[in-house]
């Protein structure tokens, strides 16, 4: 028997409902559907950090970094990533973007897997990244 | 080597190709994607519950819910829900729905990570649900 | 401490950007989106396979298989596929096509479990289906 255990790292926004960034059990860590907001401000709306794919992008990343890294697990562990696009011109940009982001963080093992889709997001969004982590 | 088990609750309509409605092995439970389509009547074509969110939300939570029970798992169980909703403006609502039915449910544990997009969905729904289970 | 170990079929596309076309740690194993891309040839950009649902639905299958394979697995693993198509009118042709297919697998245990949303893909491509198995 292994405990579930909710991931809220202090720097992200309240959920806008019941649910948890992320949850660990046992071996098995999920991260929920991340945006570019930027941290927390209390009395504050969630705010986008900015409105280029670029900024909401890498925001998105770090956000998903500090849900892994609060629940005891780092890229490395990632094994799937599902982006969520809003338009398909967006592709090549995000790419680079998550090449040099992940060249930077030093990745050494395998990446994860991915999925990329174009979906509708809440207005000023971009860009959403959810991801599955199994650790040791 | 553990085997793996279809679920397939009597109350639910046959899928519309052969796959499953849930499918357990081990200590990890997936529930495939569920609507509000009420209990399955012999002869009759899938049919949803009623035209508002309301009604299909809540009717796709109970079908979740099935398959989790069929399979030996609650909604403690949950590591993540995927919802899909067809439109941006039904967001709101849909979060009021979840967070009084989570209440209602007694959910005590911490919740599920959850990721919410935009998608087209066959006519007539307005809400899909999936969901990740880890038992034990 | 199990490793993590990137899966690429020799016959599949270079991904388009640092991500692996399958990801294996212990007994789970993620594919990535695959789509109806023929075989890499060197030297030339990723091409589909051909414009039809059904030409492009058998060749993202066999992409799949081909990563399952490679990674130890088989159809019979497979817990949750994933099915994204572009175009609510082609729900029943890829169920017709899905059946046939895994009827002429021979597949004997329980299917896995499914969610097909409607989303938007790169121009020209008409399904991308992704998928996780539990091994063992």
């Amino acid at each position: 028997m292994s405990d579930k255990t909710a991931i809220t790292p202090a720097t992200h926004t309240t959920p806008p409902a019941k649910f948890s960034h992320g949850v660990r059990k046992g071996n098995i860590l999920q991260v929920a559907g991340q945006v570019g907001f930027k941290p927390a401000v209390e009395g504050e709306a969630p705010t986008p950090v900015g409105p280029t794919l670029r900024e909401q992008t890498l925001q998105t990343f770090a956000n998903v970094k500090a849900i892994l890294e609060e629940g005891g697990a780092s890229w490395d562990d990632v094994m799937m990533m599902r982006v969520y696009l809003t338009d398909v011109a967006h592709f090549a940009e995000m790419n680079e973007i998550y090449n040099a982001y992940f060249e930077a963080e030093g990745l050494k093992e395998a990446p994860a897997a991915r999925t990329t889709v174009y979906v509708g997001l809440p207005p000023g969004l971009l860009i959403e990244i959810d991801a599955l982590a199994v650790l040791g």
